[in-house]
């Protein structure tokens, strides 16, 4: 141990990552990975949903914000992934065991995510509503589309 | 409505932030905002805990793993704060009411930790462990010094 470190380190036990994560997951136990991935929906949801009350007229029209709120959304469109870690079916989740038995369906999925999240950053960038209309209305179905099959109801 | 929006608007609804939001507030509700600052803070805790395990020769030192992690810190320490919304100390939440007595040393020490993780992305791009360790050691400084004043122990 360091002495740089010792300020700290009380922190990071604190917050159970104190690196004990196994080979197979970066995360020390199962409800992190589930929690991380979580984090990173909800964080999605609520900037997604922002560009959502624009695109529906429940909010004005701020080009810098909606430009922020896509930025954020594509970001976090990159991140979940890496939560769905073998055996996290089981807790606090909605996550379908089909997330790990069709593999090759939920990875395309996440693909068509982080593509059309990235194409709204890009036309919010642009501030042209209608466009904006147009992507967000897309991005909107590759969350749909991966939920629908994927994330139980309840 | 538009026809594009059908698909989804019960994806909106059902997470609950359909444009809702009060002036003061870009959330629905004050637990939102309470969710989201601690969504950011969480992913933020889980990759500079990694960063903090192979700073510490826990795990082995990947650059391309550090360098992710740390732009993921990056990312995430610019989050949280517009979750800080006046009244929000009630709830789940470990904030003190200090947080909005004492807004201005808050928002400097926000100010600190972007400014301190926005280096540790940039030195954990280089790739050089030694200078990693030094900046990892200034951001959770950085992290600290603001839980000790603002949040809550228990």
């Amino acid at each position: 141990m360091q002495p740089l470190l010792k300020p700290f380190v009380g922190l990071v036990l604190v917050a159970g990552i104190a690196g004990s994560a196994s080979a197979q997951s970066p995360f020390a136990k199962p409800q992190d990975a589930i929690k991380y991935r979580q984090s990173a929906m909800f964080i999605m949801g609520q900037q997604f949903g922002r560009i959502a009350a624009v695109v529906k007229g429940k909010r004005p029209f701020d080009k810098a914000e909606v430009a922020r709120s896509a930025a954020i959304v594509e970001e976090m469109s990159k991140l979940p992934w890496e939560g769905f870690v073998a055996g996290t079916d089981k807790g606090k989740t909605h996550a379908k065991p089909d997330i790990w038995t069709e593999a090759a369906k939920f990875k395309s999925r996440q693909e068509k995510l982080e593509q059309e999240s990235a194409k709204l950053a890009e036309v919010a960038k642009g501030g042209d509503l209608d466009a904006i209309k147009v992507q967000f209305g897309a991005t909107g179905k590759a969350c749909k589309s991966c939920h629908d099959d994927f994330k139980k109801k309840d």
